[in-house]
């Protein structure tokens, strides 16, 4: 992960703006001969695109996707895939006071200390708009990893209230603005973000990803691990405060018997009685289902007004206005997903360039 | 991070098997000119050396580091560093059994899964030994970040058992074998374990690394957050399953108005109210204290029973024997600390490329 | 460099098909604070751009350069710089032929075989078009490396015909179409490239890059020797078969005591009696002007009919139509130069990282 | 390539000064199940280690091998491999004028200007001596890259003397102590190298390095060209100050006509009918014969007087005396050679990483 790109590869570049003429990523490395055309990719800019519920940002962006380079006659080619998006409602409002202003909880100050300049116009380059270009990547990042993998994403708490996971199901998905797979607590919660909303206040959010179907074998120890891998691309999510694997902290109150997942061979494969470890052990996936969740913060943009200072060194109040997610958490859920695609498209392709003969589901090794 | 290698700048590369001739690392990128000898190393080898207390593994390895190159005359010459350790107490035993056989919990049958053959002596290359090159890494980060950058580690939850924050006292950490900041609870803890390590379990923890002094701006956005790049670090750890940052997991539950940090000027220096954030907005330093947890897993090799599969596909009852540590969390304070020194070695040089001019204290740009 | 990036922390993406929509560029790590306007890249590419004379293909293309993010109010903010400029003249010609058939000398059938589909169009990937992005990222470079930095580069030879070093004249190079600095070797090149052109054959040529003014010490040997960084970033460029630094290829027939440069005292500050080394002893520069040069091929699309296969394998007799350049190294000087600039950038980037303290000139060490 | 380690996957990492303890070699990422042993890398070493004739250096190391981690029971365990040999032969010789002292055409006054301290002691870090783990990591390439593929390097020119082709033998290269394949020139340059030594002289050469038999499709265009990694892998050793491929500057001097390699079927296999490309077209390996050369400067130490400057800013006469290679150019046959298989070692993981398919012979594609 370097600067703005991120990968090795199977590489991810991410540019633009929130109030800029375009986003844009190049993802570089993919294999050729892949069928691939904006409609592949649309469909999950869609489930990220604001304005789509109440509890998501009014702001209206086709968020229309553009392939530029990289694909042939529907096939990509094995060379550099440029995709952009337009921005289109740049409303022409009065940044005169954010443009001086440091919000609490956002990266204005910090932007402003480390470069000394900032695109402060919705947040410029901090602002989640970027996380339009990972979803753009994360579906190409599938079509790469190919049908036999299935990576879905799911709220699994809001504020402080989580679902109860003996509800657990992921045809609720769908059937909700929340992205909940327990359809008791996406009612309660509904609820309780519109209270949130209304309030002006915001919630922060746990989200769980779960990817089925990936090789075993994939993870480059000691530092390539796939789990460090995963930390680090959930935790460059914004507002993204915590990053865990299967029972994740919850673990370290376990005992070593309760926390082994046990092993049986079942017609030539090895099968485990449980999966605490979320599908990696040593850096390195079992095969098992691999299992993340990471935490959002409450949404920094408030109407409560808060103490704060500005450019020139002024102590402030200061209001957030404009068009905010009550919780940006839900929108983090097909972000999430894209992130954890990029990254086991990207362990696929290191894995295969260094273990050619792997085996693709659990078997022993050879001899 | 790839592979074997972390870091950008300060890049740090590891080499070695539990029970190979020694373990190693090269250190490239290193600022010249910067005083450093063994003694500058050793001290923080020897507190994560094993051995020390009854709560850590008894194999006894006096863990000497020897500087083979880099180095001239005291001082760094801004060529690779080269450190090495060799191994000495490699119990000449019987590994005919865990040979073939894969361990519950333990990167056994993952490593045999990506490879098709291992060093299964110890656990070879995944062997919590490798760390002790992590620290030494971290010693000659700690000198290129000087001495205004303090980093310290603490244990912070043992098992199921918490520390009281009201009674954190930073002296009692080398007052005790279990790097506690709270006395009760370390007296408390020694007890919790000795019972675990008499029964044959073992326990979870969770670590704390408060790193002060930074200099605000580090980071690279968006993909080379610092968070995110700590995460990476303290995840690549053996065993660790979680790592947060600030509030963690628990901002989820709160509301913005409570998570957000309000900011005061003082002095002509912006100054925060609170510390929600952890020291890092936007993936950038705010020059807060940085605060990042990561919880470890109970320590997998336990002496009850557990069941499993060899290599050759046969379902096996297994006992791991051997020395072992109860809570492998303990020893992992200075391994957490040397991965934060390494990750701020590194994001001091990236940030000093971009912005030679950024000021090295919370003060606001220049126009 | 690593498929479709290159530089290390002034970091070059391209992308993009010589007739697809449009071609770009992403430049990651720039410094903040430095004035840039599409008016700063813009006379770069048109020096470039094709259909300025005789001499070079009649493609015509405005190559109008955009700036889609990373510049706010004219200055740089430390985020990619994305710039992209729009395909204009994609002549809507029958690509039929050259879609199955691979012209001699081209990369037609090496892109074949490693990823078995190519955008043929007017050479895909492999287009000379894409040295435009180079130079676009060129200009950003030369900004970095600021005014004290010249970067410039002249046609040396042009087929068999070299240039009499005696009557290098830097303003020449304006006053010719070749880039020629000898304007004797000038008027007799036209008359040459002319029967060239009219007999459908082609010329190689040799580029000389001369960048003064860069500050002693760039260079990161062993492995990122600024030498070995310019090497590659020559020979990635279209058709070059060889880069050699200072006295190069000759160097090997001079002696011992010729070929050393002598230094002596003056003012303070080292000088050279003279300049075999081209500016750079042991990967890091001396602080003297650094020479480069390159050969490219002569063009490898000619009108004379050469033995080929086409993809169905079949022999075939192929003649190669459409626009092209007799001589192809003549807009290799813009492209080299470009190349050479953020080769420089990059270095100064990464020196100052690890040498903040370093001195700008040839000075002597601090003790 | 970036300051002590090069390549992507098979990543190598150098350490180690002239006259430390020792110096040392890291391998990343080289696959697992290889044997690989001591007596796999010590040919390789022996054939470029010091003292075997009176054109190389006196100074007798055995420089003999050690495998210290990343092989087991014979075999790689796709772990990092360690290579360390011992320094022996430090002579304790008076270093107190060489450690003020600049040597024109060495590196002594760069680290110096750049790091503000070096190890003078036998060139340190900037030695030739680091070679000897290059030509440890070439010879794990070669086990990498497997019987099929063969890379040999000769001495081409010598002084201003050249080879005559026609009389090109293999078989000669290891016949005389010059690797040269023309058993006339041979001798003819051991009268001129014994007369070049004798006068305290030194002199230039020219290495060519031919690798037959790596696959087609090597090489990452745009800016991973297997001609530009070959090129700055060459650049990058001690002396270099050219590379060229195929014809190389040779090049700009024919027509296009005459460069154009044409082809043929022949038994379903792509055949050309020349190799004017060095076997890489567009960056891309054709599965001809891969041809590079490299020009090397004659040694700096020499032993007529030179001026130049101390470390105290005084003009001085300098004399080099010490143990030195009349021709530096021979023994970096064997490193050029080594190059070139670490390259393609990479790119053979690389290429298989993103086109698991591709055929390894010269097939046309799959439709």
């Amino acid at each position: 992960m370097s600067h703005n790109s991120f990968g090795h590869l199977f590489r991810v570049t991410t540019w633009g703006e929130s109030h800029g003429p375009a986003i844009g990523v190049v993802v570089d490395g993919c294999p050729p001969r892949i069928p691939l055309t904006e409609a592949d990719i649309q469909p999950w800019l869609d489930k990220r695109r604001p304005g789509q519920s109440k509890f998501t940002t009014q702001r209206q962006e086709p968020d229309q996707v553009r392939i530029l380079s990289g694909v042939f006659e529907g096939l990509t080619t094995g060379t550099p895939i440029s995709l952009v998006i337009e921005n289109q409602d740049q409303r022409s409002r009065d940044y005169a006071d954010i443009a001086v202003q440091y919000r609490p909880g956002h990266a204005d100050v910090t932007y402003d200390l480390k470069y000394g300049i900032r695109d402060y116009r919705g947040g410029g380059r901090s602002s989640a708009r970027e996380t339009a270009m990972r979803v753009a990547a994360g579906a190409v990042a599938r079509r790469v990893l190919g049908g036999r993998v299935t990576i879905r994403g799911a709220l699994v708490q809001v504020g402080p209230h989580r679902i109860d996971r003996g509800r657990w199901d992921w045809d609720q998905i769908g059937q909700n603005p929340l992205f909940c797979p327990d359809p008791v607590a996406a009612a309660a919660w509904e609820t309780y973000l519109s209270e949130v909303r209304k309030s002006g206040s915001s919630a922060g959010a746990v989200i769980e990803i779960v990817a089925e179907g990936a090789p075993p074998g994939l993870g480059a120890p000691i530092y390539g691990k796939l789990d460090a891998d995963i930390a680090a691309a959930l935790m460059s999510i914004n507002a993204v405060k915590g990053v865990e694997i299967g029972e994740g902290f919850a673990a370290a109150a376990l005992t070593g018997e309760a926390n082994a997942d046990e092993m049986r061979m079942r017609d030539g494969v090895v099968e485990f009685a449980s999966n605490h470890a979320g599908g990696i052990l040593g850096g390195i996936a079992t095969g098992q289902p691999i299992v993340a969740r990471f935490a959002v913060k409450p949404t920094s943009s408030i109407l409560s007004p808060r103490q704060s200072v500005d450019r020139r060194g002024h102590d402030i109040e200061i209001v957030t206005k404009g068009r905010h997610d009550p919780c940006v958490g839900i929108r983090a859920v097909p972000v999430g997903e894209a992130m954890v695609a990029c990254v086991l498209a990207d362990h696929l392709l290191r894995h295969r360039a260094q273990n050619p003969d792997a085996p693709a589901i659990l078997r022993l090794p050879r001899n």
